[in-house]
């Protein structure tokens, strides 16, 4: 599979909102776009086959959960993560950093590196920038991401500070480790400070990365914080770069991004609400649990094309739901990824119709209408 | 959809092992025949897309289950269970009777029916004859069983003489409260005891049910008394009429019944090892779980052409497995219910060729040979 660098071409402009693509294991990856998350190397109750019906071309893989099992270098071994899980599409891979933080029992950080407990078994381990990257290019990821720390919001401004010039030192230890041609994204970190996201941003850009991402946001902060800090660092960011929001998947959060000139995202929400009974359409969020669907033969949205809304009833799902039935989780999954992908599409039509803001404002007025 | 009554036609024989055919819901079911089970509206993990791939036609409901939730006459309001669960094929109900004294809390047996308790929520219920017909009308089942008393055995004969007589005058109420044309079978019980297992197949006979099944087998007694019991009874059997071994589905007890002249067969099997990490092959069972699996870049089965088989390794399989992953429920069912579907189209085609024993003693020794 050709490693070369991404070339990204933008395609359309409607303020600040991009639409582009850039080629990725043989994929053509249109942008703006949204990637599913497949942790253990499966996207939760989905198959690949599944996904590339829906038409993803870009999913996720998590280098926290991959390096503790079944181990990067067994994946390695067994031909990289493509190989492993029979995807023959494009992969990213987080850097783990964030799963260290929020996942692991983290006992230091050092200049070294992130030093932690695994949360499967507590043994002792260290994710350096060098190590990070090492992992990553066992899994034969497309796109690898640096080593960053993941600040919480609210922190102390002099903690941030000195953590936003670790991270550039991280970042750049990152790409130097690089033994492959994979891609690599830098990561603007700063918690909910503008002046230390500016900062943080111009560290970045002095390294020629094929990619920004935006971490450390969707981390239980007000929503206003993000749409500060994305409208403000987005458009400042490369043009010439995709830039990544990264761990944000709402469906208002991701028209706001786009909006602000992001191109990619990526969450477990599509997966996560559809195995807790969660469904979204364009008429807005429902639990398929509620009573009042006990005998609803309607589809979940009569305006969905999708395997599930053709052939099922909310009645029907909202019994596999009861019964704790597999079938549920992944019925309900594709659901979700497929409706995730239409917005994205639709999305990236208005950019080239030139009517984002027509389409965000009837998108909102839609999901926030009928459905509650 | 076509109600008339099933024709079964006998295509060939090799000694009592029988191979023929019947047309219901429009399909043309061929036996000796394996039924997967779909107990609450779905067979668990899979669905009815990839149970039509594999090339099930006839799949087995559960009244009980689909009683007390999400209830019958819900599922009757909605189309029926056919439409309920968007399967076109044929379906198969029990009678609830089985589940009522294995996961109900069974109150009284009397003349008039089981009385028990719903092992969802506690609430009183009494199940009929009368009742159980009409649940299973309700479902729009295409082949209805008869309340049957599943006796437990051991059992005193005295009370299995007893219980025998009131099953038999329960399937002459079950058949007369019929208000449709679907298919209705009668259950053969008894215990161990061959007498009374005689004559309750006599009892049965005297009425024109369209298929003959024998229950109370496999519920923890040894194999030899299972093999005696089928052996004698199966050849009584109206030879113009399906013989449906209940709740039996291990490999090696079907190839056996199969040999006495059993056409049908369910069990919860290949689903139900399938979550637990059992997978079924030619070369014998495995448990995927094992250590020995971690790097093994092999298929479950070489020789097997399965979706999985073709596509996935042992290694990701058990790492599916070990991250408790969905996919992993869904990837060793699948190639479960296609090792089942393989197996009882390899023994028709054995009775057709009149080579049956040779095929039963090659299958015996494969399986119970190279793999543990």
């Amino acid at each position: 599979m050709n490693r070369s660098k991404l070339q990204f071409k933008l395609e359309a402009r409607d303020g600040n909102a991009r639409a582009g693509f850039f080629h990725l294991h043989g994929q053509k990856i249109e942008t703006p776009i949204f990637m599913p998350v497949g942790t253990n190397a499966t996207v939760k109750a989905i198959t690949v086959d599944e996904l590339k019906t829906i038409g993803y071309r870009l999913i996720l893989g998590n280098t926290y959960h991959l390096h503790l099992r079944p181990g990067d270098e067994i994946i390695q071994r067994l031909g990289g993560l493509h190989d492993f899980m029979n995807w023959n599409r494009g992969v990213l891979t987080d850097s783990g950093g964030f799963q260290v933080f929020s996942l692991g029992k983290l006992n230091k950080i050092t200049e070294e590196g992130a030093f932690f407990q695994s949360h499967l078994d507590g043994s002792k381990k260290v994710l350096t920038p060098e190590s990070a990257i090492a992992i990553q290019e066992n899994l034969g990821s497309d796109i690898m991401m640096v080593l960053d720390e993941c600040l919480p919001i609210p922190i102390d401004k002099r903690a941030a500070a000195e953590s936003i010039k670790r991270t550039g030192r991280w970042a750049v230890r990152s790409f130097n480790a690089r033994t492959t041609k994979n891609n690599l994204f830098g990561i603007v970190q700063g918690a909910n400070f503008d002046d230390l996201r500016k900062e943080s941003a111009q560290m970045l850009m002095e390294t020629d990365f094929d990619g920004f991402a935006i971490g450390g946001l969707s981390v239980g902060e007000e929503k206003e914080i993000m749409n500060r800090i994305v409208s403000m660092i987005a458009p400042d960011l490369p043009e010439t770069k995709p830039r990544y929001l990264m761990g944000v998947g709402d469906p208002v959060d991701m028209i706001n991004s786009i909006e602000s000139g992001i191109d990619m995202f990526d969450c477990v929400l599509p997966t996560r609400n559809a195995r807790n009974g969660g469904l979204f359409t364009f008429k807005g969020p429902m639990s398929i649990k509620q009573a009042r669907y006990k005998e609803d033969g309607l589809p979940i949205d009569e305006d969905c094309g999708c395997d599930v809304c053709r052939n099922y009833s909310r009645a029907y799902l909202r019994h596999l739901y009861k019964s704790d039935e597999i079938l549920s989780s992944r019925l309900n999954s594709y659901h979700n990824l497929w409706f995730f992908k239409q917005l994205l599409e639709k999305a990236r039509e208005a950019i080239f119709a030139g009517t984002f803001k027509e389409f965000k404002r009837q998108f909102l007025s839609d999901y926030f209408g009928s459905q509650g």
